[in-house]
């Protein structure tokens, strides 16, 4: 089969010709319908520090992707809930079932867990296999363009509904014109956010972020962080936002967002700043303590608690995804698609390929007439 | 000035003239804009066993009504947050302070609480006096006709958002096709309610509902219990809906909303029964204990957590209320309204009183162009 | 192996030799240090209407048991969380994880759930078996007679902590005065609910609850409901408990309960009357929707989350539940420990029973040594 | 009356006669019968930075403390849910009832809240006076010693149960030796925490967490950070705690309970540090995002249902706090007091103050006897 590999610890990934993988027992395998390209493929492709020390060297040749959709072929003999022929996606975290947090039910943050396409092969081929327990079956309704992008819709689904899952009435600063900030913000407006403020910098995305939903943006490279801060008041009657979503990890986005969340709000730390410890001064007292404000970290996607929730909204139309998914390519075209990714200023957001170009083709069609 | 008043213990009421409220210290004085009928004041309209039991001959008379909008135009010298001129509408649960569910911020199911228009004089009038504790000011974006209903319009939002605020994403059931049922449907899509199977008996109302957002209808005077049962049940790939709205204390509506509910999943009980006890045998093992379901019992509205959602969800334009908003009176023309909120089959949802014929029509005008 | 069974449908069971059972690939073989004996095993042995309907003469013969705890001595090939030699107990709701509820993480109230010793052989006998997924591995400091009764004391938890586990510095009733109401006194004092009263009725057991922790004791066969109404008023300033724990299923404890609550508190509703629906009149409205209530259903443990709370309480010795064990018996004399569970006036707790008469003794031991 | 007043802006204050006060309509006057120094007074005390930059020469002479019981001896006229001969406790964060958190019901966080204390004159004195809305009556069976640390001891419970009040059978780490902290563990005793880790460094005070208490103490003062890790980790079967209370505000406390929390875990952000922004690099992916962690950032109390809580404790004799009451005075030798709480190695926790000499000597024999 085709799949689409790091082979050296080096930019780029090359389309090779490979075996379809082999499934222990309680895995599955699947046939891609189509998948599509998150940040951190982004950086295994470019081979970054993060790339090196997380995956290293002697880890390759590994086949990248883990946004995916696609149909079942196999089933391991112990497999149970998972049928050939089911639609299904892939959550990321493969968990490990020994984990505290999995016995306590929060099976996304485990100790041990492994990541599809980061610690073993994944889905930018034609074949992929995944253990059955992080198999998602998909609505049927749900087309293959948009069932691939659960996972990073999954992941701003839950950077908006924060733990508590209350939003409904609430005023909101979302940061970041990357795709899941703006699959956020068509979430937030979805689940009855009332006022929806985002903050960002490149036009082209900005514009998807207003098509998604978004009561009003600010442009960060326009503006100072004392101006943004007004406008965000302004906004609010004085009092700031009920919840801020911090996307970016950016060090500018970071200190706005504690600024702009209101006394007794909460802040979803979602974003991963480049560096850790942070570089610069964190207002610790001013920020979460004085305010009585509630943090929420989060990574990744309730297992499957968001997944269900991302599915009803998706096939109950509440959500109209399409202007995210920017870009459409054939597997062979990978490369593309990474170009569209890493441009500066950018101008896409959500890339999606398909193993089939006739299946693309479709997609095409259907993208326009949802 | 003129007002709606109960004046005998029969049914109906009279429009007289009285002197306008003098207020206590803590008291603000409000010039009414705009008034709505709840099903309350046609209790007390008729004056039924209920009317009778709950306020008695030896308080007539009174004036009705409780859900309003208006202007401040006096405060009482102990006053602080109101000032004269705030655009305002009235908490009907007039809370006392001494109350342990008070203290504990539970204001509104105090055992000592006042209902507005029930325990004391009410709103149908040229000008309504109320405790600055319960005043909220409302946004100037929101016209009267709207800001009138936020009372009932809280109480949908409470029921559906529950105790929790936690349905993004969810499948619910709603019941009853009154006013609340169908703004709560309403609430319910603004909110992201993933699929909103209606149930009620008048296609009147039931057209409301389909235009407030419901994804399925169930004509209760047209099928049997298992008939309706397995409708859900196929709607929801057999588990039944996450949430289930009980909201007209009906015994066939009861008896739907606990089958109806899936396991772990959440009823609201916000409908009264016409009797108490139950006259008929409630499951309560088979729809609570074995499914462990939790019931969240909805009164009133949370004081002002509710009351500032709804301000938001309605400035933030996320909730188009306007086909539940069936008829406008002038106040002189109170009768006409009562005789919509009590015909059968019902062909009215909610009717909207105002003390001046030029804000009516003005009203008119609004209603067409949201 | 030696097995306690049911073989006919009648009254009764048997100590009789069988295999040793085969472990499919996903479940473990358990050598039993200790079981102990359920109102469920009750119904069962005594064959009544529920065994009948629920098991039924055609599954027999059957092993009786699930409270259980020993070491593993065999795990099938799929098996990864567990390992033999492990010290470990386990849940009873053997959870399909195809159920809509086990994918959203609330595993023990599944549609297709098993109960071990209900819908398979239990754990009276000197091996059981079990699948991994509902496997606990105990504390070791936690000891056999200890270690089996985690399952009725996580239901216990579970009733007190109800779903969102806020108890701390609150008041409350508790019903009942069987073995789970009195785990429910020892966990309610141990979590910090600070007033606890206790109604039930045999002195023999009522005594145990006072040791447990109870602060207040109401005899409710020689009171009247509105003099328990009264009693419970005045030790809460006249607005009831914060939370009331139904766990008879009596008519008198379920009104008492919904009486006893106060405005905006909360219900636990545990106990499984007998007869659905309610053969009497439940005031719906009085007790959930005029105060505001929530009732949370209970059944069975949150799977792991109840069970790690409670091995915490028992390690961190927060809670001596030695006066709730009444009753140590060998296997054999298993028919002694029904004998007591069955008499009236009730003059036992919990009954555990043994393989080993060694291991028996030396729980002798240790119940005076905690 | 008799007094204790910065007079200055400079070290130390003075004990003056000066006026009754005279209180507005809705406030009342308090007879003191206890009451206790807090952090902050020795702040304003020492008139060091903060206290000039909060309070400022300008407003001096000002009367200290807040945290007091005593007897309402006169009531304004506006005054309704408190009277005469009520025995009282204030809480300290006098809310603006227009604020949006005090609307919401987050009443202790509003931005145009005042401090008792700080923001107008305290309760170091023979009278106080204090608005109706703060007031909080007493359980008559809590002595004056122990009313008057209700307002320490609620900022404790309230850091230690956190926005969702679940600790039940959980693990903790509380850091600090200050009275807070030493609060804090005995809270969390009460209330079910299955574990609690000690972190602290003098002798004397971590001999008062032993007695509230403490499973396990760690001296910062005699280990690494990584040997502090390394202790809890293997406390913890290596996950670290569920929850850590960070109560110091210093560096190393705040490095600490970022790592010792487990993934999914709760931090609790309760200690002020010095300075602000902080002046080391913050873990803010590793402690919040990648784990998952919620983060409650806690000040003061939540107005009431913290004090509810706090009064159920101690009148139902769930926790004993006589240990953290290390010293008492009469209010004449308030100096002997600062002198004890700013002593270092630090010898003394609590210190209470007494108008009546003879209040003191009941009270020393009553912390003998309870």
């Amino acid at each position: 089969m085709k799949a689409v590999r790091k082979i050296k610890p080096e930019l780029g990934a090359e389309l090779v010709d490979i075996e379809v993988p082999k499934i222990p027992d309680d895995w599955v395998l699947v046939k891609v319908r189509a998948t599509s390209i998150c940040g951190t493929d982004v950086h295994i492709y470019k081979w970054d520090d993060w790339a090196e020390k997380r995956i290293g060297e002697k880890r390759l040749p590994q086949t990248l992707g883990h946004e995916v959709a696609g149909e079942v072929v196999e089933v391991g003999k112990a497999v149970k809930r998972i049928k050939i022929g089911d639609y299904v996606s892939a959550e990321t975290h493969i968990y490990d079932p020994s984990d505290l947090t999995a016995l306590l039910g929060q099976l996304h943050v485990g100790e041990h867990m492994k990541i599809l396409g980061v610690d073993c092969d994944g889905a930018f081929a034609e074949y992929f296999a995944i253990p059955e327990s992080v198999c998602w079956i998909n609505d049927k309704s749900i087309p293959p363009e948009f069932a691939t992008v659960q996972e990073p819709l999954g992941n701003a689904t839950y950077a908006v509904l924060g733990e508590d899952n209350d939003v409904a009435g609430k005023t909101m600063v979302i940061t970041g014109d990357g795709p899941i900030s703006l699959f956020a913000i068509g979430v937030a407006r979805a689940c009855g956010v009332a006022k929806i403020i985002h903050l960002g910098k490149y036009d082209f995305n900005m514009a998807i972020g207003k098509k998604m939903g978004a009561d009003y943006q600010i442009w960060t490279n326009k503006t100072t962080p004392e101006e943004r801060l007004k406008m965000v008041k302004e906004l609010t009657d004085g009092n700031g936002v009920d919840i801020a979503l911090e996307m970016t990890g950016s060090e500018d986005s970071i200190l706005d967002c504690f600024k702009m969340v209101r006394r007794a709000g909460r802040v979803t730390a979602f974003g991963i700043p480049e560096k850790s410890p942070l570089p610069f001064g964190f207002d610790y007292s001013g920020g979460i303590v004085f305010k009585g404000c509630q943090i929420h970290g989060i990574n990744g996607r309730k297992i499957f608690d968001t997944w269900y929730r991302v599915r009803n909204l998706l096939a109950g139309k509440r959500l109209d995804i399409r202007p995210v998914i920017t870009h459409l390519f054939t597997l062979d075209e990978f490369a593309e698609g990474f170009k569209k990714m890493t441009e500066r200023p950018r101008e896409s957001a959500k890339v999606v390929l398909f193993p089939s170009r006739e299946e693309m083709e479709k997609a095409k069609e259907r993208l326009k007439i949802f």
